[in-house]
């Protein structure tokens, strides 16, 4: 059982300044950040509101007044170089004068409203250009370090726990909902605050169903069970998904089975600092294909994962990046049959110098009772 | 045990109606919905990604490939008279075909991210201009009909049942973690799909913080908590506070909870039709106040409720509406002492035209043990 406080601690240092540096390439003179994921990775708040100010020289965190110990306690604990201003109405009036002189406020067009954007730039007045920005933190939390890893492997480690714990409650006559709940609860008993994600499970024509949520269906004996299962630790997430089969498996089952199971550890092995994020899906694609069953692939490989369960560097066949040391992406294959059900298995892997290091480890053992 | 199916069936008859009558105040000749809420209440589709063009005469959801079974389902079910198209790409483009003559597109500004919108005005073209609108549908959506107040009552009734299997277990040494876990495993045995927010279970010194988060503080002899509490059945929320006393309250303790339950039974009673949302804040405000706990009493009286958690109208001293049958609203003043704890009740009450009816019915009896 993990806890939080035996986890090295997290550090924003230096990541203000790696920021700055790719104001440039995005033709900005500073940004105005306003995800809240972003505010938090950057400073250390975890707050429900607050914007962040970046520029070349200086950094200010307002919020209001709910959050004046906690900004304070969060901004010293992380270390981060940024000034703090409490303020319940007229922020961005603040903001303008505390911008100094910038011609070009970089603004995240992906999740600013546009209702604040025009809010924005009315505060900030016609000298200044609101420019949209894509994604300029969101490509440097890409890459985790040592103590955003020890938690995202503990929260690993507590869903790898919830699975032991309830597996042998995975048995006809309980419901896809009875073991979600029973897995959240487990969970939290192995350390976790809670689910990483909506926890699915996915019986006998509704594993057909790669987005299902769990419902009142009984599980029946020669069902597939998809149960895709993470949780959260000191905010990081976790992301794994193991299918089963109750009772002996059906010579398609075990085909499908089979042919997930070789695409996943293929696309795992696939993956290492420098490989195409492409490559990667192309292998689990091919594998897959090659034994007829492309069509039923009906997703892509993986995504990043971190503060947000879906996060970049993403693992398809549109994607254009290559993998770096410290990303951490899912490898999660599936073929999904109508009528018949699905299989997919996922793991959640750190890329390193040489290959990946598994943060999930529950065994992939598929056949129940 | 609530069973969505014994309740009666969500129409959306007559909703598009409604939302065009808008349009001319907003000063558009159409509107473009992409806040999913929205979507759902206009049409019935409850997937994770989908835009709805209404137009003067014609209303057409356009959304991907995961979702072509779910959509059709979903709209003939509700009744919409929405089109469908099934489109993983370019669905801006074929909305923009689709629209017709329009010169003044309505956007949802508070909501659309600016990357959204500068999306849609290259899509639609230099003869169009994007209109910034604001709550529109959520204007709409503050009057519940009955398919929707039979659903919020069994969320409130599910977490009603919650609080009464859980707080036998509300004692000296327990968590407010693990109090917090049990409320939200009772709530979903009692028919809940699971909490409508995250619940707060707030003890001793913690129960000074409004927004408080479960800890693993253990709660203590002499503590006051705040228990709030409440779940979601078919997407509709409940939500509701009770405070209680573990053993003999001190004076202070129960000056404070007479206070506030006083004052949340004369902002109950002052609910009714035609009466200004601000009049039900100061209701509350005064009472508080002319017990020397005005100033403890540090956020608004009340918020509306459905398909989110807090939604229009707002109950505070700022707010400029009157309230209206079929209004969904919280009454829960709260008392915050630095040190001391914190006391706060809350009911859901629906308005009619003589007052209220309460959806949410846990006795507030404070003592325990």
């Amino acid at each position: 059982m993990t806890n939080v406080h035996d986890l090295p601690p997290l550090a924003v240092t230096g990541r203000l300044d790696r920021l700055r540096a790719g104001f440039d390439a995005a033709r900005c003179d500073a940004l105005l950040v306003t995800d809240l994921t972003n505010v938090r990775w950057l400073t250390g708040f975890t707050g429900s509101a607050g914007r962040l100010l970046v520029t070349p020289t200086n950094a200010l965190l307002v919020t209001d007044g709910r959050y004046t110990t906690q900004a304070r306690a969060q901004l010293d604990a992380s270390g981060a170089d940024v000034g703090l201003e409490i303020r319940s109405a007229e922020q961005l009036e603040l903001l303008a004068r505390a911008a100094g002189p910038i011609a070009r406020l970089g603004l995240e067009a992906a999740s600013i409203s546009w209702a604040e954007q025009r809010a924005v730039a009315a505060a900030f007045g016609a000298g200044v250009e609101p420019v949209p920005t894509d994604g300029l933190v969101e490509r440097l939390r890409m890459v985790k370090d040592d103590a955003e890893l020890a938690r995202m492997g503990a929260a690993a480690a507590a869903a790898d726990a919830a699975l032991a714990a309830v597996l042998p409650t995975v048995v006809a006559g309980v419901s896809e909902r009875e073991i979600a709940l029973g897995l959240e609860v487990a969970m939290r008993h192995a350390g976790a605050t809670g689910p990483a994600y909506e926890t699915i499970v996915a019986s006998g024509p509704n594993a057909a169903l790669p987005h299902a949520r769990p419902t009142d269906r009984r599980l029946e004996r020669g069902d597939l069970v998809i149960i895709d299962v993470g949780s959260v630790v000191d905010g990081y997430r976790s992301d794994m998904t193991r299918t089963f089969v109750l009772g002996e498996p059906t010579a398609e089952q075990r085909r499908m089975l089979d042919a997930v199971t070789e695409a996943q550890a293929l696309g795992v092995a696939a993956v290492a600092e420098g490989v195409a994020l492409r490559e990667v899906d192309r292998v689990c694609r091919e594998h897959l294909a090659g034994l007829g069953l492309g069509d039923a692939f009906s997703h892509g490989t993986g995504h990043g994962v971190g503060l947000v369960i879906h996060e970049e560097p993403r693992v398809n066949d549109r994607a254009t990046g290559t993998l770096a040391p410290g990303h951490v992406v899912t490898v999660e294959p599936g073929v999904y049959l109508p009528g018949v059900g699905g299989v997919r298995v996922e793991d959640l892997v750190v890329v390193t110098a040489t290959g990946c290091r598994p943060l999930t480890s529950s065994p992939k053992q598929p056949f129940l009772g």
